[in-house]
């Protein structure tokens, strides 16, 4: 990685949401140094690259997919936002340090940094989380049960999650974290993942219903015709 | 303004909202250049100021308030963005172009810049505008006789605009807008005015009641005692 061509002092970060087991999910690269650190998949922006596009670069190299839902949420820019985790593990430590095969550049990777940070829903079933030269590995981890992260991250997290609830309803974006057909107990059980308590059922379906943009398929094959439910789609 | 304390290629850009008249404004200022260009309030970010802090010193510079109702709301970072239109001016005109007093530094001011849009709401009675070194004029426009900006500020209000309307019910923040106690009716209208659009009387009032974040006062001193309406304050 060359970092003169990018945008200095200038970075993404990206709350990568996924939906598994009835369990909301982040994806957490565990930094390629010899220290453990976590971190969210993030990057820099080319000189001749658009902000999004950087974004999206970013998420294909972790996950491979080029057709992610993704949200431009916050930029947090505290005045002492540096790498100091890293900083202070290299003092302790007497040889260069490697992220991945590149000697890091101290001068440009040290200084102040304000970040832009992205989220964005996937459907779990099609990633396979993707290291890059950055990243010792990349998992998901249920939101509950998070790694202590560097720097800010655990707010850029907290961050996230407050404005996909804010969107869930308002943009109908929940889906993108769905298969294409599900049930209307499954989307029940995304929305009770994601805002972390109960629906009444009726009440749910009903407004889910009343929301226009579900369309209704055959009953699901269970074996047991009579008490199949349902699948839905999502019609944009 | 001695720019190499600042973050190179990184900006601010304010949307400052007001409210008279029964119309929603923005503060616009005519840039001090040899030549008509008006642009947002901005600036730019110290290497130890905080984000929000560098917006806040923005506001403050164009509007004498310290406490201002400020949200950070998007993120402009086309790969393209540049102050094309001063430097097609540049290349136009002979001698060195002062903006204020300062000539302009071509290799910091003319690289690509990525902007984060902050919108503020203030009670316009409270505002005289201040001009810096940047401005030749500072004035209100309403926000559907705005000039022609430069760059893609045009854009950035009509985001901030998108974001006030969203914002506006699910936080309350129109109170901003208003002197600390009003009429219904002023309310209402000012609703009217940020979303262009007639509510019913009844509704509104119903509505805004509901909410739970008035205080009825005495009634306005209008001289016809019985037809006077109740003065609100906004209980936070």
């Amino acid at each position: 990685m060359d970092i003169k061509g990018f945008i200095p002092q200038l970075s993404i970060d990206c709350v990568i949401f996924g939906y598994k087991n009835k369990e909301l999910k982040v994806l957490v690269s565990k930094l390629s140094l010899p220290k453990e650190l976590f971190s969210l998949p993030g990057g820099f922006i080319s000189q001749d690259e658009d902000i999004d596009q950087a974004a999206l670069r970013i998420l294909k190299e972790r996950t491979s997919l080029k057709d992610i839902y993704l949200e431009q949420f916050k930029v947090f820019g505290a005045a002492g936002r540096k790498n100091n985790a890293i900083l202070d593990f290299i003092e302790e430590y007497k040889e260069p340090v490697l992220l991945g095969e590149m000697e890091l550049d101290y001068d440009w990777f040290f200084k102040r940094f304000v970040t832009i940070g992205y989220y964005a829903l996937v459907d779990i079933n099609k990633v396979k989380p993707q290291k890059t030269i950055l990243d010792d590995h990349v998992d998901w981890y249920p939101i509950d049960d998070l790694p202590p992260f560097f720097m800010d991250h655990t707010q850029i997290v907290e961050d996230a999650l407050v404005e996909l609830r804010r969107n869930l309803d308002d943009k109908l974006i929940g889906f993108n974290l769905l298969p294409e057909t599900f049930t209307m107990r499954e989307l029940q059980e995304l929305y009770e993942a994601v805002y972390d308590k109960p629906f009444a059922r009726n009440n749910f379906q009903k407004r889910m219903l009343s929301l226009g943009v579900l369309e209704r398929l055959e009953k699901k094959f269970t074996g047991a015709a009579n008490k199949a439910p349902y699948l839905y789609r999502f019609i944009s």
